[in-house]
């Protein structure tokens, strides 16, 4: 299969390319940037110097076409929603890894995004991609909305207790930290080194985007409206995503229990590894790789359940989960292109 | 006044001699290590070259006394309560940074501590130093308890609003984060750089002996016993803690009204630093010096305040908030010897 | 082709597993630790979850033979020379990381390693194996010696203009700076976390073991002995070394030369890439994969060449090189497991 | 004495307010800023929260002159040549940070700023304040042009050896490393946290404008020319320089007799802490302080000494040794303003 990657100056769209190069079944046949086309890829990323020679395309959906035969999309919300129609019109499948089309409410995006939304029809159309949840949806589909990286590594954690009515909905508080490259190589001096090393800090207090995502999908477990606290946080690091969610039991219940409950959830799914009783995941323990961990603790003191959860927001938060998507489209082993062992240390 | 501290081939020790350094009223007359004694100090911290020439006392209570009239100790737990005893026995005023002196309760200490509690009568005689909230206490006493790090960041953003009635106390939900100096300079592979880099986890979850440290201060706010849920966790990077404190509103405010509630309360302490509403602290901006800073979130979808709260760990979390308990049992400047402008970037 | 791995608890064991896993040739059928034996891997090393399974095996030459064709030795100096003997007797193939085997000369290494060297005979028996150099040598052996990671970073910098005569060998100087993954998982106050962060530092100024292996290989260029200046350092992060090597050139010379001499001195080696004139390679650019980047600055003022070269040095500085060597011993493609794009950022 | 800092929202301006916050003899009362006058400085830099509550003033050499004594030009190249002359005009002493008036040859800036040179008057009206080397100079005068950050690394590592014709001038090597913080707080891709953590790489190799900076000053050392490879490299923290200096020795020397030599060299010179045999200092252990810390390795078996110095940039490489300078002119305490005790860790 022929793949086209629009916006591969930024990292997820590199990331893509590191990915798919190990995928059995699809070339990436064609790299795309409407602000450095013509120029090599190689140029703004020398780390490809030898294994991608050639010269970035412009946005050009029929060239495309002609080139490729699925889309992803790493590109800024706004500007999805601009070439998705396009893509989808030319006849490509398209994944599209931003924002536009996860929030099924337009008037919701629009609060939160505070931008316009995309044309309502193709948000319907738009399959919300978080596989091991919905995975199932995804199949044989041409357009999917692959999820945000606060987002799959919250509802991951939280969607088999809310499903199974272990925990009040209303309680739950999510304490997320992420390391920086989630917020792209664009420059800002909130990304300037600086500023971020040997520092921790948050933002987007309560108006993060990620949150309403992350309501729709638990809201969807428990059958009902759910308001929750989301706060992200940055870490001087360069990759990995923990969520910390917190939520009231409702009734008495051990980490073991959790334990079997997730593993019964995720069975068969090879990207979701539920830790021993007692053992918490951290960042660099998936780092590189598709795995989400995931690691419970609850205090018979205070009647909380603690979910720990992690991933690499470029791979499972990113690039990884829009190649698992693309493999659960076409039917193929959920884990090619993605048999990635973490990078110790 | 001539002071002496114990321990000092630890960082807590190190950041106590830099403070001193400027001090006007203290000259640091001997330091102290039961490991490394009759070696110059400059030998483990070569950054003392030609800054402190002198080589390191054994501990004997007898002759720190004819050297000193204070003495620190930025010893492990386990080890002041042996020699807080003898020092005061010696007639030298002790100034405690273990916590083997914080919980008033010593069933609470044998629980969480899992050692031994120290004699009782010693640690009711111990004054327990929240400078911002019990000062008024530590005024011609000879015996403080200086408190926890994370304890002190927690409990200051806290406090304020349990006594004033404004949240409920049942539903406190801390999430902490701290740099790697926390730890101490002893060897484990959780110090370990490799496995710290570009890494994030948490630790002891549920289990951290300033849990009951933090219930114990906020329970005389309450009036009342307090149980909360708090979780440290490790950012890689080597000083600064924040704390990310959620809680349910007792009934509607508004960051301003929190900011007000707090100027007020911390009205003439000069190193609490409440921020405007909408500026949330981070942890950089308070490196190297006493303060602690604290910000707002009130999220009226969820009826909940999240309050932010920063200080750099090993001064305001330790040797700074140490030095500050000695300036108000002398009723001297509370800010002398800690005017440190924070060092940033 | 089963292999198996003696010092799974260290980097250099993980690593080859890491990359092991998707070569198409070998299966890791044991993994090995002297310390750890009869305890699940993934224990030590949790990202290994679901994916190694298995108990360490404890070091028996007899078990082992059973259970594979080759070995790997990730054991430190010392330690090697113990065991490879018993390893060949056992009628393994044996690849070993440590620097017993590299220095042909036992009286340098006594001097270098301040250790007894190993038996001369297994000495002269092991291959040296700098794969862009001497690979042709590693064809159909049973026994290799696999380069330092710095001797690596060096000689692939140096040899090419050494051979051609194009610098003076008595002139040069190699400044090298390496992550602290080197240093391995062994706990040290340098290895400290909080004493790295933030830090750059020296260490074994003229004494570093690898000064006499690059010098060997270089000497082989030259055609006669070179002494040479090689000084280690420390950076704050866990992979990727740079050498910096400067020397004397011998008749004048430009970028666009030493780029040419060192494509064709290289060509149809996939793992070393030359960069085009006045580019010159970050370590984060190989971060991750076994190639070897290297970049050229003439100085017409000074008369002097400066090469920059970098690698992984747990891929190309260990196990990458490792299993290239497997690859090249065996006849098989010499990318196989090793097809790694490097993970930017 | 009344101070004014311009260029008061990069790191040099507010390194320059940390410091003077203590000293006994100045005051800081006006910080300018071109871009953000009218706004409060600690809008950008939340760290001076209640420490300075005064706005930034525009750039106004006669309103400058009615609130200020002296001046610090914290300004980019380029633009300080613009203002001194303002300043220096208005009856203002004027401390240059910036590049602009180092270079006695007006056509060596031309050549390595790529930029017009400042008026050749002012250029030699100012004195180039390398403190322990012509410290003498500066007494009673109006203006000074501050040192580089790596001018100053290398030049006080060099100078003595070199004045004493213990090296050979021609055979100098300086391997340079620095922290991010000197690049200041502009924006742009190198300075990016992503591209940086984790990453180690050089620039502007054989470009950098503080070569002929160097060999201006070893120059006046040799009493003749100086041409010497001076090689810049960014690592990944926010403070400090090293500087490895290489170069051939003209007769045999020891470690012992280098430290001997800069001992008696630097005698009575506070900041200079020349280490002891067998001794090389770490950035860490000058970090937040204006000590140069300075040790060797002499090597038999090559005949090279190295020198290992180390700064922190923005004290001694900035803001520490303009006040440094400042002190001198005054003929005040050399260490005014400047007793910090390097932060460790």
């Amino acid at each position: 299969m022929r793949a086209a990657i629009v916006g591969s100056t930024g990292y997820g769209g590199v990331e893509l390319i590191r990915l798919l190069a190990s995928h059995p079944q699809v070339t990436v046949t064609s790299v795309i940037s409407s602000s450095a086309a013509g120029t090599p890829i190689a140029e703004g990323f020398p780390h490809l110097t030898e294994i991608r020679t050639d010269l970035l395309d412009g946005v050009d959906p029929e060239l495309i076409r002609s080139k490729a035969d699925v889309v992803f999309l790493a590109t800024p919300h706004g500007v999805s929603m601009k070439l998705a129609p396009q893509f989808l019109a030319a006849g490509l499948k398209v994944i599209d890894l931003s924002g536009d089309y996860r929030l099924k409410d337009g008037e919701s995006y629009r609060e939160w995004y505070k931008h316009e939304p995309a044309v309502q029809a193709d948000v319907d159309n738009a399959i919300y991609g978080l596989c091991e949840v919905f995975g199932s949806e995804v199949a044989d589909k041409s357009f999917i909305s692959n999820p945000g990286c606060y987002a799959t590594t919250a509802a991951l954690a939280l969607y088999p207790a809310v499903q199974a009515g272990w925990i009040d909905p209303d309680s739950i508080i999510i304490d997320a930290k992420s390391g920086v490259s989630g917020a792209g190589r664009g420059l800002s001096l909130g990304n300037h080194f600086s500023e971020i090393n040997e520092n921790f800090k948050t933002y987007k207090v309560n108006k993060h985007q990620h949150t309403p995502e992350i309501e729709q999908t638990l809201s969807r477990a428990a059958g009902r409206p759910v308001t929750l606290t989301f706060t992200p946080h940055l870490v001087p690091m360069t990759r990995g995503i923990m969520c910390s969610s917190y939520a009231k039991l409702t009734e008495k219940r051990t980490d073991a229990d959790f334990v079997e409950l997730y593993r019964k959830f995720y069975e068969g799914r090879p990207f979701v590894r539920v830790r021993p009783v007692g053992q918490w995941p951290a960042t660099k323990e998936v780092w590189g790789s598709n795995y989400c961990d995931i690691g419970f603790s609850v205090d018979s003191r205070t009647g909380r359940v603690t979910v720990f959860s992690v991933i690499d927001n470029l791979v499972k938060g990113a690039a990884g989960q829009a190649i698992q998507n693309l493999n659960l489209m076409m039917g193929w082993d959920e884990t090619w292109g993605l048999r990635f062992t973490p990078a110790y240390p």
